[in-house]
């Protein structure tokens, strides 16, 4: 068991680590114009988070033999589109957030319409990635990486999750409005990670394509309930961004719906369906799998 | 020449009407949750705007015969990338504006954070616009139009430029300079739109390619010395934006720089230049003559 935990932990860094070099790359250099706005880029992405969707394209890629210079790219275009919302969430107008990955947030270390620039800019990176570089044999299947992406990032994915949760301060909502919200706010990209892994390589069967897809959808939903109780729980230092902050600001969250035990089984419960889904296609989903526990055992 | 003039307003109508109605499709309906986010998306995008760009996609894809509906969907994909930044230029922490093609800008009519969203949903959209319909023969043509919008909406294309332009405030910059900002700012959105009408069809001679970048690179600054223009001496009722904004708040503009004659000089120069680099496309080139003498001549 113990080797089992080395060897994600060995697998894990050795991508994280290759990941933080494309993006070292894929960011234009700070001596470029115009500069402050590429320094703020790369502070934005650079040097911090745990990087799981780009592991989670990883993994998935893996499953369809993909190489991994290809997973490695497109988990890359996903973190940009991760690093960029969060940039855009911490502004005044929006969370008013001072701190993240334990540094101060975008806006607070440059200004505020660079931050915005950045976010904007950030989006752009993320589908120029995408067209920049042969990620799949098929270029028809590399355009399809594309609308997935987009799609997931959009007014139906991500930005339309943010939407639904500006209106929801204040409000109190029950699980399957909570479900609602976080399938578009944190699901959506997350699924098109592992999309986007399975993209770079040969085609899957449709059922191994759908237990995938029932993977991520579960994993998606731990991930946001595994954050409302690390928010409730754990200290700032820890999270490296400000904690407590959902219970302040009004906002309904799996631990305001269902307190903190129940929250507690109902990320459980997602890991244990996510891990069934899996089960089917065998040894050949031992990262996905390993993926599942670490996002909800973080820190509980 | 009256007929020509008429001829090319019908030309422009017909594309202008088929685009909004290709708008109207892309954008979700407000019927669709979340509901405020899709009805303010449409309200930044839809009923406004003279459509230059895509119109310029349109007369670029005739020169490679390419068919109409394909350019009117790269078009729209400009087009949001257009209408996205105008709602983020609009914002409080950028320009603060309050009037935009004739009705309250998008965080004024709605609210900050719904605006921000917009514009990145929007974003989001375009991208999805180029890879949800078949817009070339060639897939791979379809991955350089996401790689060439991608481009230049970026830190290197439109958002660069805004960050070129925010840290110019205050300063006096000269012809040079301005030029800078500006190729970035407006001029690389509008190469864009020309570069991703020419995809949709067949492959033009490197010569033509070229001419047509030419012609592209001098009307996107001849756009913006335009602009420079008209916000000096036009009124708020005729642009239907803010008018006499640059002065007030102290931006470089070609008007600072040269004073309007020699503006309106430059204006007509770049105007010719344009001309002359499609002279040897002959009649083909007739329409983005046109759009040339339209963009210059609009309200001078």
């Amino acid at each position: 068991m113990q080797t089992a935990v080395n060897d994600f932990q060995a697998w894990s860094r050795e991508r994280q680590t290759a990941l933080e070099l494309r993006l070292q790359e894929i960011l234009p250099s700070a001596e470029i114009a115009p500069g402050k706005l590429h320094d703020a880029m790369r502070y934005a992405v650079l040097g911090g988070g745990k990087r799981i969707r780009p592991l989670l394209a990883c993994a998935a890629g893996e499953l369809a033999d993909a190489p991994l210079e290809r997973t490695l790219l497109a988990g890359a275009a996903v973190e940009l589109i991760h690093a960029y919302s969060l940039v855009h969430d911490d502004l005044p107008c929006m969370d008013d957030d001072v701190l993240r990955r334990g540094k101060p947030t975008c806006h607070v270390e440059y200004d505020e319409p660079t931050a915005l620039l950045v976010g904007d800019a950030l989006q752009s990176l993320a589908f120029q990635v995408l067209a920049e570089h042969r990620l799949a044999d098929d270029p028809a299947r590399q355009i399809e990486m594309v609308r997935v992406l987009a799609a997931a990032a959009g007014s139906r994915g991500m930005a339309g999750g943010q939407a639904i949760d500006l209106d929801a301060v204040g409000k109190q909502l029950g699980a399957p409005e909570l479900e609602f919200m976080h399938i578009h706010k944190t699901g959506a990209v997350i699924r098109a990670a592992l999309r986007l892994g399975l993209l770079c390589g040969r085609t899957l069967d449709d059922g191994d394509d759908q237990r995938v897809d029932h993977f991520a959808k579960c994993i998606g939903l731990a991930f946001q309930v595994v954050d409302d109780v690390l928010d409730a729980e754990a200290s700032t230092a820890t999270l490296g961004k400000t904690a407590g902050k959902d219970a302040r600001s009004d906002k309904p969250t799996y631990v305001s719906a269902l307190g903190i035990p129940a929250a507690k089984s109902l990320a459980r419960e997602l890991r244990e369906e996510a891990a069934s889904a899996l089960r089917p296609l065998g040894g050949r989903a031992l990262r996905l799998g390993q993926l599942a526990d670490y996002i909800v055992m973080r820190e509980f």
